[in-house]
Order: structure tokens, then C-alpha cells, then sequence
């Protein structure tokens, strides 16, 4: 069952981190939950962040300042760890960008990789329906949004599933895995070297072939981003969406990098467009 | 010299964190130091946040989502590490309470502490001065505010210097390290077992001494604060405030703990003291 890691009050609300034995990945996961005031008199509109390369369920609830908005809107955050851990795969620890802390919001085919790293099921319907049924939130109003890896996570599952989620956003997202380092290196080799299977986890195919009928994507990217260029391509998503009509708001901030420090500057933006839409 | 360990836009102003090598501590030491965008067009009041044990320059950074009200109030803010480092004194990292990331803003006169243990010097005088003179911001215009440790250093060093820090705030401080576990440890290992000597660095000791003519203190402090009996005791303030007819605004804050997630819910509240004084 769920147990508790910490509880703290946070502008009125709570932050809580909890773990349970998850059945997707084969191993305890922890998830962060900001819930607001208003939830306390009802269950609230809730938003799913899906994080980075590295990054645990930690790096958001303490550096994007995100609970000081969440409060005020009377929005839910959830924040899920970024892969299993202690599965102890050969490797699995080798590299940043493969293994722990890089599931890639996948459900991986590959041998060992499938037994646990299925990501896109844990978020999808494990802790979906944990959260739902959990905490004081309405499950019908939920939106999803993420960085970097976390941002391409939250755009494909979004796009994937329009009824579950009404609002995507995204910060400096990798928005096509089939064309990048990142996305290529984690794809073979959680799909396996067959390109065909690949497509289903990159959101510039995904808007292809399904289109996004919710409101406006918005993305946040910064021009001095390291990765702009070589992995996150944010033009490819320009091109999807002006293929597909599909609203996009794509802002180009100028000066900002990759960091933490630039998704506290635009959080309030990402969560008034989530609250406005659901 | 001065080194960039590194510089990240946020708010539209920049985070940068640097090291030197400090003739008071005897070491590299690192701070950090945000300056709003209103910094570009000439020098902007400075606020100084000492942080509490085991901190180091970065806690606050990352943690306290200062940036968003220092921008828009047009005020920088230095972050100190909280102790020298790589001293290796024969036990200084033995505790959490003690030695490094626990340097209680004191001159140390006891071997070998003496030597490196100069935070009081360092912030008030050296660091003071690489400020002043290195970065946009006019020194005339300093206050300072901190957090346990670093609210009882913010207390003591603002009232010793009414004339260098024309503002104090403090968040969860330890009032009277005369009077506390932690301090009574702090003070007898860097000052000597003669208690005469500690007095000159208990907040509610110079209060009485010297009293303070500027705007009112304010300190906040949360009810869930697992600290709070035992080692910060604002009760021992707000006798002495109340003694030497000082204005101290103590908020209580119900159901707060002693965590950065307390210190961001009212952290604007703080900075908005400040800039309406400096």
C-alpha cells in the first residue's frame, strides 16, 4: 500500500511524497503531491509534471516554485519519478540518458527492459487511477505537462490520450525521439532497432496521425538551451503542428538555458493555461 | 580572484554563483548572487540571506523561489555558504551542528577554530566588500535575513550594524544561543567556556545592549516546527524586544515547519519588508 515519505505545509496546502509497490515497474516508486487549500473542500482540477533526464520525483517540487501558483489556482500536482529504481538491470546505472532516471515515459519490448521499464503504463493507469482514487482530486480534469524528456512524456501521452488528458504544455521539450541522440539511443533501446515501432512515443508523428482538438499546445523554450539544437528541435513541432492545424504556442525565451531556473520564471504561465482549460 | 562557477537567467535578472579565495576563512569560498533586471540600469539595494546548518550557498537558490519578488522589487540578493570548507580541522565534520556548514556567524577564539572559523568578519567586512565593489548594487542600501542559524547570524549581525544593514527579517531563528542546545554548543566550542564572551552574538542579549532604531523585525516562525521549544524559543525575543521597547513583528505561523517549504510561502513577504525600508 502507499506510504507516507514526508508532509509539508506549503503556501496553505501540502506537499506530501509517498511510495507504493508499483505493478507496472516491479519495484516501490515515490510520487510527490502538491494538493491546495481548495482541496480540502473538494476534489480539484489535477495536473501531472513528468520530469527530465536525472531527475527524481524531488527536482521539481523543490525548484520550480510551482505550489505558490498551484495554491492560488487550486490546481493538484503530481510529480512521479522518471523510471523504476533498484532493478539493478545490467547497465542500467551506465549512462544518464538510458536506464535509471531515463525511462523515457516508454513501455519498453526489449529484454530486460520490459519487465519494468513501462513508464507510459505507470503513468497512464497505475498512478492515474492511485491519484484518482487516492486524493482529493477530480480525475476528469486533468491536464499534463513536462521538461526536456518530461516534456516529450508529457506531449505523447497527452496526444495519445485526449479523453484522460484535456491541457499539455511543455518546457524545452525533445519533440521528436526518432530524430535526435536522446531519442534514438533510448528508443532502440527500449523498442528495439525496428524505427517502424518508434513511432508511437514521438510527438511529431503522434500529431500526424491523431491531430490535438484540446486547446493550444504551449511550449516554453529557451534560446540559449544547450540542447536546443541537437536534441529538442523545436522547429519540428512547428512544422507537425502547422501540418496538422494544430494550435501551438510556441514561445521563444530569449537567454534562458535548460535549468530549473528557467522553468520557475515561466511556471505561472504553464499553470494559468492549464487552470483556464480545465 | 573572483571565479564564475556559473550564471543562469531567471525573472528576467541572472543567478550567478562565484568563488573566491577568502583571506578571513583561509579557503575558496562560494556565494551566490541574484540580480534582478532592474540591475542593468544602475545599483540596486542589496538583501544578504544567511542560511541555516548544513546549508550551503545553494539551498536558498533553488529552494526558496526568491528570484520571482527580487525581480519584480528590483532588489539582489547574496547567498553565503554557511562555514569555511576544506579546512580539515581535526573533527569540523564530525556533526551536523558543528565545524563545517556550521560556522554560526561568529569569530571563533579557540584553537584551532580561531583561524578559518572568521564568518562574522567575512560577511560583515570581506564578502561586504566584494559585493560593493564587484556587483550592481548599492551597498547604502544593504539589509539582511536568514533562516535558523542564519536567522540568529541576520539578528546579530544586523544589530551590531544598524548602520551597514538598515533592515532585519528572519525566518525560524535561534533567538538566544546562550540560552539553546545548538548554541550553547556553537558558542562554548568557538568562543571558550567563558560565557562573558558569548553575549556579544545573542540576539536577545544585544537587544537589550544596544537596542535597534530601525524598521520593525520581522520574523516568522511555524508552529510545527520540530526545533521550536527546544532550541529557538521566540518567546526569549519577544521579552526582549518588549523590554527595550524594539518593534518586532512574530508571526506565528500555524501548522509551518522549520523547512524551505515554509520559508517560500512567505518569503515575499519578507523581501516587500525590505524593499519598503531600503
Amino acid at each position: 500500500m502507499m506510504k507516507t515519505i514526508s508532509q509539508n505545509k506549503s503556501f496553505g496546502g501540502q506537499q506530501g511524497v509517498y511510495s507504493h509497490e508499483s505493478t507496472e515497474t516491479g519495484c516501490t516508486m515515490r510520487f510527490g503531491v502538491y494538493l491546495p487549500p481548495a482541496a480540502e473542500k473538494g476534489p480539484v482540477p489535477v495536473l501531472f509534471w513528468l520530469s527530465g533526464l536525472t531527475c527524481t520525483e524531488e527536482n521539481f517540487i523543490v525548484k520550480a516554485g510551482a505550489q505558490r501558483m498551484a495554491s492560488e489556482l487550486g490546481i493538484a500536482i503530481i510529480t512521479p519519478d522518471t523510471s523504476p529504481r533498484g532493478l539493478n538491470y545490467p547497465g542500467d546505472a551506465d549512462s544518464y540518458d538510458f536506464g535509471v532516471g531515463a525511462g523515457f515515459y516508454v513501455d519498453a519490448t526489449e529484454s530486460p527492459w520490459s519487465d519494468g521499464y513501462r513508464m507510459y503504463s505507470y503513468i497512464t493507469k497505475e498512478l492515474f487511477d492511485l491519484i484518482a482514487n487516492g486524493f482529493a482530486v477530480d480525475a476528469a480534469r486533468a491536464g499534463i505537462f513536462g521538461h526536456s524528456m518530461g516534456g516529450h512524456g508529457a506531449l505523447t501521452i497527452g496526444l495519445k490520450n485526449p479523453d484522460q488528458f484535456k491541457t499539455i504544455s511543455a518546457f524545452s521539450p525533445i519533440v521528436s525521439p526518432t530524430r535526435c541522440p536522446w531519442g534514438e539511443k533510448a528508443l532502440a533501446g527500449y523498442l528495439g532497432s525496428d524505427r517502424a515501432s518508434w513511432a508511437d512515443y514521438d510527438a511529431t508523428l503522434l500529431i500526424q496521425k491523431h491531430g490535438w482538438s484540446g486547446p493550444e499546445l504551449l511550449v516554453d523554450q529557451g534560446t540559449a538551451d544547450q540542447f536546443l539544437q541537437e536534441q529538442l528541435k523545436p522547429e519540428l513541432l512547428t512544422a507537425a503542428c502547422n501540418e496538422a492545424n494544430v494550435p501551438l504556442n510556441l514561445r521563444m525565451q530569449p537567454g534562458y538555458d535548460h535549468s530549473y531556473f528557467f522553468i520557475a520564471t515561466f511556471i505561472e504561465d504553464h499553470l494559468r493555461h492549464h487552470a483556464a482549460h480545465l
